[in-house]
């Protein structure tokens, strides 16, 4: 990169002054990150995005007046200073600047600071909500400022990257129409259009496939959604998707051009090269590992029992759907207290187990089991060739309903292997997971949704069972998995009218509720839609993975809180009268 | 650029095949432009994205079954083609494949087509509102569709620029805090806090300063807006800006980091080279121009003529407070009628002059002006004097309040440009404006507002005039021109807490408005902000104007209306009560 610092502030940054400078006149700006004073020598730590240059001021060779100036700087002042690129007497081999100093001979403060809430250091003494409220100040620091910079660079090299693949971005607007399928919109009251609201976007969805039947043949856009829901953990109202869509594909040539941009940023920016994607199908996936969107980086699989312990007169497995188990690598090595702790873990509400069976296989090929009672050694020899467990591992048994013991075992085997330290950040497994059930069922609702979106197309030969078996009929729909996450999800898109109204009616639109929210997108159909699909990436989760975290409020410059409230600039807040009244609305506030 | 079509649907695309594919076996895909049916032989033209691809069927080589399918096709189908590359009889230099055609040995419709409402061609015969309610169709035809790429191109090329540059592009919130201050907002409920909303930024001007603050050095960000204004004809309720800020910069800084993104466009996108742009300061370009966005391709600047025109008994100019006049090249050769029409064309409302003198500059070195009761010879050579009016043209003279004439005389002068052809948008002139004013007088609200925005520092040394005379205080403010558009403008921020409570002192917030609507930032200002600045491009008037055009609506996929209205997707809206009730809200509509 080029950096042009020859301004009027400052002839260089603070990352990049060497040996080679030596002698030079420099001039150079940031903030005060440390003052050492020694009385008779000032050594100060000077900070900008680009590095830390060491700045000093001695009695010898610094006039009086200036190092007094020097010795009342407070950290976090904005300082301006001019001097010469010395050799350092004891050099600093853990920054690049770290072989020279400046000997300052002129310094101008441009702003002073008042303490800071937080230290402005690698490791702060800040809270999470106190660094929220300042984040400013939080951004000052290398780890939020680092992340910042790396979201740049992979959203420039998926911009890069797709525009090569002849994918061109168009923006769709942000101001468009509020569909009460999928998630709450958020909406905006339009003044112009007394009582008529905008809705803000989930998703491009519908706008990209206008694309498509508008031509553009390869889209994307890296744009800003919004959901208004109930925040889960980790979860923003505003967020941000790589979103994409291709015609005259199917399903084959999604995979292949996203498998393509997710193993060029893999290689760029993490340098690491993975071959082709394994792929599992969504009941695969269900099966073996309890979760549609697998960490594969570890093993752990399911194994059922069943067959090998509903036999005997141990009834708790006897009445149960499913009978489950997860090998732990080197888990014999657990004391009782610690399997103990691992039951009650599993026994909180957010899991929900009722128990856990347990099964130590010992080095010497026999088996201990909190069954014994009820399971012979050849019994438990059958959990263990089942489960994959070697000797030194324990086998860890749930059961109960299918889908809920699937539920907990995942959760299970994901803990332990944070715990085993088996998720390791720097190992990355992609993963597609294809074949999602087209519909869901919603218990509160008592109806089906789609699991995708409407617009997913079902297998073909599929539609019939629409009818008799709707829970059965698979989609053309697929996730990208990365380490346990979905980082990106799509479909190949129904493209003609017939197979969309049928769609609207098995989910319960009337004809005429399909046609006021998705008329357009119909009667676009009738005009030569071609076939069409595409996929969106979750960007915040995707740098967040690739930056080796999980966090993705560490991957956004101004975050909101659970509540939705971004707790720096104070919002939301309410406005007044005459606003509202502009809008053709009053509060309407419960007591 | 690199396109891989070795997808399932198709092994080219309908714009590369060429002499050297002949006899290859392709597969293409795409829509039906056009079939010409001979009976025994039918061309049809297959387009997509890329171009054009004349198929032919006949009845020597076609299997019947195939060649009537393909009579039955209409325009718009869409379908995929097996066949094989031949030479064509005869050769279309016009289209870059037309050296070739595909002998069609299988025909699959991939989905059928009813009458568009226009016709997709480069000259349509549908009208505006057609369109946009089919804004898809109209997407299809080539000049919408080579609008949105070279919008694509236009963005990649400034994300690649400014990336190089050093530059950080951070995504800000769009949910952001209600301010009154500038245009009005759109504010967004919130459910989860009642009674309380977010607005949607008009520029994420105060967190650009933030990320100042916080150290990112150089931010850029391409970014939705949003202004609920009463739109002027070219308006949209969301437009997209190229947002930019530097921190430890002076404008000097700031004009050459942008005078290089604009250069670098300029030489990419147009391959025009232009070497260091002029600068004007606000007064003269008012002064020559009467106008803060002069288009600078051609000349006619303003000749004042007070001194050379009230001198005599002519009432009209010796009550006004300005008499200004311009040279239209060759304009002698108006005829009287055509001089009359403009004279009606100025009379109308929208331009409110209240006559028109003029004065024709004979081929002979004489003149024959409309006031020639009053002035001689002699008078009216010094009004070609000052107006640089030559042989041949035509002096047109306005008269009254400096400000109305200014304006008036300014449009009559792009009129004129227009009409003689003198705007060419081949031709690329940029154009510097500085040292604006940093307030205006508003009639309406009788007190003084920011003329950029209350985070513009006035010039070095004219704080203390804020006080004794408010109008005159200059800002480090600039506008980026560019062919009589403004493409940019920005500041050199205040950075210090002191400035920025005196700003709003005198924009008339109380210390508590100020407070409460931009505390954040003050007191971000306490904790060591930089010196900084910054500039936003309005992208949408950039694309148009290096596409030649300037209507902003051809280069946005899914533009709004005058009354801010989708026509396509029928945006915005009512949403139901339950929707209303969930947000605190009831609607108020005026009987």
């Amino acid at each position: 990169m080029q950096h042009n610092f020859h301004d009027m502030y400052r002839s260089h940054n603070c990352g990049e002054l060497r040996s080679s400078h030596i002698n030079n006149t420099v001039t150079l700006a940031g903030w005060v990150q440390k003052v050492r004073d020694k009385g008779f020598v000032v050594w100060i730590d000077l900070r900008d995005r680009y590095g830390i240059t060491q700045l000093i001021f001695d009695e010898e060779r610094t006039s009086k007046s200036i190092l007094e100036q020097a010795q009342k700087l407070g950290r976090e002042f904005v300082i301006q200073v001019e001097g010469t690129v010395i050799e350092r007497a004891s050099k600093n081999p853990n920054i690049e600047t770290g072989d020279i100093e400046i000997l300052v001979s002129k310094l101008t403060v441009l702003n002073e600071a008042i303490l800071p809430p937080f230290t402005i250091e690698n490791q702060t003494d800040g809270g999470a909500e106190l660094r929220m409220k300042y984040r400013y100040l939080d951004i000052r620091r290398d780890p939020v400022k680092n992340n910042l910079i790396f979201r740049h660079k992979v959203a420039q090299e998926v911009r890069n990257y797709l525009s090569k693949q002849g994918f061109i971005e168009v923006e769709t607007p942000y101001l468009i129409k509020s569909t009460p399928e999928g998630a709450r919109d958020f909406v905006v009251p339009s003044r112009m259009n007394p009582g008529q609201f905008y809705a803000l976007p989930q998703s491009p969805q519908t706008f990209k496939q206008l694309l498509m039947v508008g031509g553009m043949d390869k889209y994307f856009q890296i744009v800003k959604c919004f959901r208004d829901e109930d925040l889960r953990a980790d979860r923003q109202p505003e967020f941000t998707q790589i979103d994409c869509e291709m015609a005259f594909v199917e399903q084959e040539d999604v995979l292949n051009a996203f498998e393509g941009l997710t193993r060029h940023l893999l290689k760029v920016i993490n340098d690491v090269t993975v071959d082709k994607f394994p792929r599992m199908t969504f009941d695969e996936a269900i099966k073996r590992y309890g979760n549609d969107k697998p960490d594969i980086r570890f093993g752990m699989e399911f194994g059922e029992l069943n067959a090998v312990s509903q036999h005997k007169d141990f009834n708790v497995f006897n009445s149960a759907e499913l009978v489950v188990g997860i090998a732990v690598p080197g888990g014999n090595s657990f004391t009782r207290k610690e399997i103990d702790k691992l039951t009650d873990w599993i026994k909180r509400p957010q899991i929900g187990a009722l128990g856990m069976v347990y099964c130590r296989c010992n080095e010497d090929g026999t088996f201990k089991s909190s069954v014994d009672k009820f399971y012979d050694q050849e019994d438990l020899s059958k959990w263990a060739e089942l489960t994959g467990a070697n000797k030194g591992d324990l086998i860890c048994v749930l059961s109960g309903d299918t889908n809920k013991v699937r539920s907990q075992l995942s959760a299970l085997r994901m803990e332990l292997a944070d715990r085993l330290g088996l998720r390791d950040p720097k190992v990355f497994a992609p993963l597609w997971v294809i074949d999602f059930p087209l519909l869901e069922w919603d218990e509160e609702t008592e109806r089906y949704h789609a699991m995708h979106h409407p617009f997913t197309s079902p297998k073909p030969g599929q539609l019939e069972m629409l009818d008799t078996d709707p829970g059965s009929v698979k989609a053309n729909a697929y996730d990208l998995v990365l380490n346990g996450n979905e980082i990106g999800g799509g479909s190949i898109r129904i493209h003609d009218k017939e197979t969309q109204s049928l769609m609207f009616d098995h989910l319960g639109f009337t004809k005429e509720e399909a046609k006021a929210q998705f008329g357009f997108l119909m009667n676009a159909f009738e005009y030569g839609a071609p076939p069409h699909g595409g996929i969106a990436f979750g960007l915040d989760r995707l740098v967040a993975i690739l930056g080796g975290q999980e966090t993705i409020r560490d991957f956004i410059a101004f975050p909101k809180n659970n509540s939705g409230r971004d707790v720096m600039i104070d919002a939301p807040s309410p406005v007044d009268n005459e606003q509202l009244s502009e809008l053709s609305l009053k509060l309407n506030l419960k007591a």
